[in-house]
């Protein structure tokens, strides 16, 4: 068992629940004996470079548990991607030697691809330099494309904010007489994941979503319209999701198309492809178009937080830990659905090669035939990663997020 | 006391508590031993003059107390401006053959400007042809734009969505080292107090939203570009509330000057102020600019409804109901603020020719003196109205709306 220090980090976008696996891993850290100092590394593998270290141990232990309801990444976050040994060993001599002079034992990252692509490099060299280290990625992304777990943390909570804000936005739609089109723009840009969550809203079994158009299958503005016109002429109410990275035969980005268009000075207008079939609906089919974004408040509602996603982010941070302990390294800590009745999920270890720099996108028989929407068990694979309520907690009708002193230790070197 | 049947009805925009309101009204009917038949008409007075009347006593309990978390208008709503008597007094007699086919003689109308108008119209004719009818109006509005009501159901929990929000934004804005202006864009035409709302976020003490643009202010781009790039030089990273309905001084919508942009091929395109501005930061500040519009998110978020917004909008439904039953007709039941320490409201009714067809706006010693956000004493004006949580109940992690049966009981006419 390794005695010394260690780190953790987060990297990557923000979700309702990465703060969750950082409070699972500090608490876990706080419990085991051959953890000694417990150092947060200030945006990520930057911080780590620069050797902006902070001491958690010396946190009021209430701000840490709040962490598990703090959406975004209390410890800073960062885009940094690490260069290969062969592109730049220096990065690499660098990082050891701070983990040398701070006598860094363990390293928890928190993360997506990137992330998991950096823990692979980080274990790789410290086996290659005969340095002891155990490095293990935590899994993170609203994305829900990192392979080998059966989901990732932060998608749940997402999935959640999108499918009740379609069960809200369709009463909404309901409420007039006249009939309206609503485009829903949701992210991501390879994988449809967050657009398929549009399907989990539902009431009295009838699906409030009508269309959801995926990265996964070709966008054909021919088959949108006649998708679209179609519905309108029958239900006069049509809700459609669609993912920021639909794609044409050619492999081009719808939303590029909007990108191209510009102002009357012929500036760039922002917008992106909720707008570009918003206008293509209020040219082509009708006037009555409304166009939502969620933007970024679909990866920070942390007001509407899957409790599932909580206790699961939370679960990863702390076997994580002790996965670590027992000597493992160069593996990311994932989950493995046990069951669906009742939902179980437990962890496992997965060795990072098999992670890094691949993407899980929704497989094709979770598709319709049309392309237009996914399948029964698509839903039966979602529904259950948006059970259960884990409201923060509110002073004066505001949710009450951490705020971390972060006493920063001083450099070494 | 007048002895016979009631019609509620609801009108205008939906809000997160309009369905409470009207929850209220029916639960206090159905106790009233004067009031017999308890209708909802479909789509407000639309539905009156279609004499699409259903018969409330005939649903489920349970729904109707669901109506207390269901966001948006379970009657159905419209937007039907009643003509004056002098330009169209056909449609007054429809509406009292109707009225004396159903022996109505309680009519309770939940809505904003437009409905308080309706009311006052309809009890005014009342009187003129000697009809016994008691007419009550019930506010609702998240504009918080009704006259001689503290305050408006329905404004408390879209603030509340309002300044959550911007909390949760602000979050994930600071993730990062890099810079970044955030434009939120709210509703309100010609009341700011929506966009006031951001001004309660806070996090120790500290102001989330530092730019605050009202409709009860000049806009110009020029004060507009100093403020935001004195902050993003001082601060990297600035978040910009703006109210839709902000004009410049000759009066025009900057909203327009958006809505005149084209596409390359000539097409008008969506989007409103939010992106105008956000397109004039890109174009002169930076680029590193996001824009949030909200749309209809804000008016339907019940599952971040105000547990202080929710009771009141009941108790408006009852207490309306009271004062119909004692005799009282051409008033709206408003809201009156008793004292901020403890924060308390009781009810009194208002004479409907103060409140129809007047608008509400944010003082001008409310708005600071720069013109870019609101003084102290307008934050302690909308702080109680965000005050408590009172989340819907939730099924399979969805929240769980009402579901009214409507049985409606053929037209008499």
């Amino acid at each position: 068992m390794l005695i010394g220090n260690c780190i953790v980090a987060q990297s990557g976008g923000p979700t309702s629940v990465i703060n969750a696996s950082a409070c699972g891993v500090i608490m876990e850290a706080f419990k085991q004996e051959c953890i000694q100092e417990v150092y947060g590394a200030q945006n990520g593998i930057e911080g780590l470079l620069n050797q902006e270290l902070f001491d958690l141990r010396r946190e009021d232990i209430r701000q840490i548990e709040l962490l598990k309801h703090t959406p975004s990444s209390a410890l800073g976050s960062c885009r940094y991607h690490l260069p290969s040994l062969a592109e730049d060993e220096t990065t690499y001599k660098k990082i050891f030697e701070i983990f040398e002079a701070y006598n860094i034992k363990y390293f928890f990252y928190i993360g997506g691809n990137d992330s998991m692509d950096t823990v692979h490099k980080i274990s790789g060299y410290a086996k290659q330099i005969g340095y002891s280290l155990c490095a293990i990625g935590v899994p993170k992304t609203v994305d829900n494309d990192l392979m080998h777990t059966d989901h990732c943390p932060g998608y749940g909570s997402a999935a959640k904010y999108i499918a009740t804000t379609i069960s809200e936005m369709a009463e909404d739609a309901n409420v007039y007489k006249s009939n309206i089109i609503t485009v829903v723009e949701v992210m991501g840009r390879n994988a449809g994941w967050l657009a398929a969550a549009g399907a989990l809203a539902v009431k009295d079994n009838e699906k409030l979503a009508d269309l959801i158009y995926l990265p996964e299958t070709v966008f054909d503005f021919k088959k949108f319209h006649k998708d679209v016109e179609t519905l309108y002429k029958e239900k006069g109410k049509v809700l459609v999701i669609v993912s920021e990275g639909i794609r044409n035969a050619e492999g081009g980005y719808i939303a590029e198309q909007q990108a191209q268009q510009h102002d009357i000075f012929g500036h760039t207008q922002l917008g992106g492809v909720g707008q570009a079939l918003g206008n293509y609906i209020m040219h082509h089919i009708t006037k009555r178009v409304k166009v939502v974004e969620y933007g970024i408040l679909q990866r920070c509602a942390a007001h509407c937080a899957s409790e599932t996603d909580i206790s699961e982010a939370y679960m990863l941070g702390r076997e994580g830990v002790k996965e670590a302990v027992k000597g493992n390294t160069g593996c990311m800590i994932a989950l493995h659905r046990v069951g669906n009745k009742p939902y179980t999920c437990t962890t496992l270890l997965v060795p990072l090669e098999k992670v890094a720099n691949f993407e899980k996108k929704i497989p094709s028989e979770w598709i319709n035939e049309d392309g237009n929407y996914v399948t029964e068990d698509c839903i039966e694979y979602m529904k259950p990663l948006i059970a259960g309520e884990c409201y923060p907690p509110a002073d004066e009708g505001l949710p009450v997020y951490t705020k971390l002193e972060k006493h920063f230790i001083g450099k070494k070197l």
